[in-house]
């Protein structure tokens, strides 16, 4: 059995942001040398995501106004009284979930054509991880 | 290590449909020769989910009208600027989620008493897939 | 490769609980004596989750709060015409998800700073299951 673990940084400008990082996480299968496995792509932080969706911005900012509208901002979210002010993101990430398996077959991400792999901020503006870890032979 | 790999084809008839395939999965997982692993089963589109719950038509039709409460079909979505018209179907592929894990032991899925692996198509009526992959030993 | 499967039995004593099990997980990690690894936490039931996200007492009651307002109670599913009572518990199951994978390095779970596992029963107050299963090396 092989594997692999790498953590990627992300400190995004913006409150929320959505990147993509495909490219990184077939770049790991690649250096892995395993032919057959499952990534693990999952975020180690609460207010944040990470999914498979489609690369395309009008959809990434209707995904966005839906997650608004269904785990809103609010000021008084319980959670609230220990000082923080991000209720709605832990929420958000309960919604899509903080982690993906991909599958590797032939030693790459076996992605349908239009599947990418997103990280979902969803209180930025500070550093924050997701762990890479590869698995297989 | 042992893995095996396949890939099953849907192709609804209807715009919406949810399809179980636990006896596929299963019958994968028999020939694979793996006592003890994991099965992923993960949709290959972005609109179309794979979750695991109930075989019972009232709930599975609950299941169809709450998530179009919750990520309704609209003429507006920003997505549509592309020429498509299935926003929604990305939202409730979000929503139920586009993959499962099923822990294999002693040859076989290890799954609850009701639990079943279903096919969620949201935007059908063309040829999809979803990936089977099995690890273990 | 190696592999540990245990499964853990929760008997809520309320109709809606969620019990943090991040130890118990953690010390089946260890008496599996897997180095590099992923640990499967799937509940064997179609109306409990399972989840990542925080220990905080607040967020928990926000995060119960929340689920019912997406997913509520009443009484005109149509699932309940089997004699059900729960069809908001398989809605409320759907939305969190029955299942997390956890990477394990170096002997741990590789969760971040803030990251505990919960049990989320949605329809308690009788025995159910999770399975805990670790492949790895």
């Amino acid at each position: 059995m092989k594997s692999i673990t790498e953590y990627l940084w992300f400190n995004t400008t913006r409150h929320r942001e959505f990147i993509n990082f495909t490219d990184k996480a077939q770049d790991l299968v690649k250096r892995s040398g395993i032919a057959e496995g499952f990534l693990l792509a999952s975020a180690m932080h609460i207010t944040a995501g990470v999914y498979v969706n489609d690369a395309e911005d009008g959809l990434i900012a209707n995904i966005e106004e839906w997650l608004e509208q269904l785990a809103p901002y609010r000021s008084d979210y319980r959670h609230h009284a220990t000082g923080e002010s991000n209720g709605d993101a832990h929420l958000k990430s309960l919604l899509v979930h903080h982690e993906v398996i991909v599958p590797i077959t032939n030693g790459k991400l076996d992605l349908g054509p239009w599947q990418q792999i997103y990280y979902a901020e969803f209180d930025g503006q500070r550093k924050k991880r997701v762990i890479l870890k590869a698995l297989g032979e």
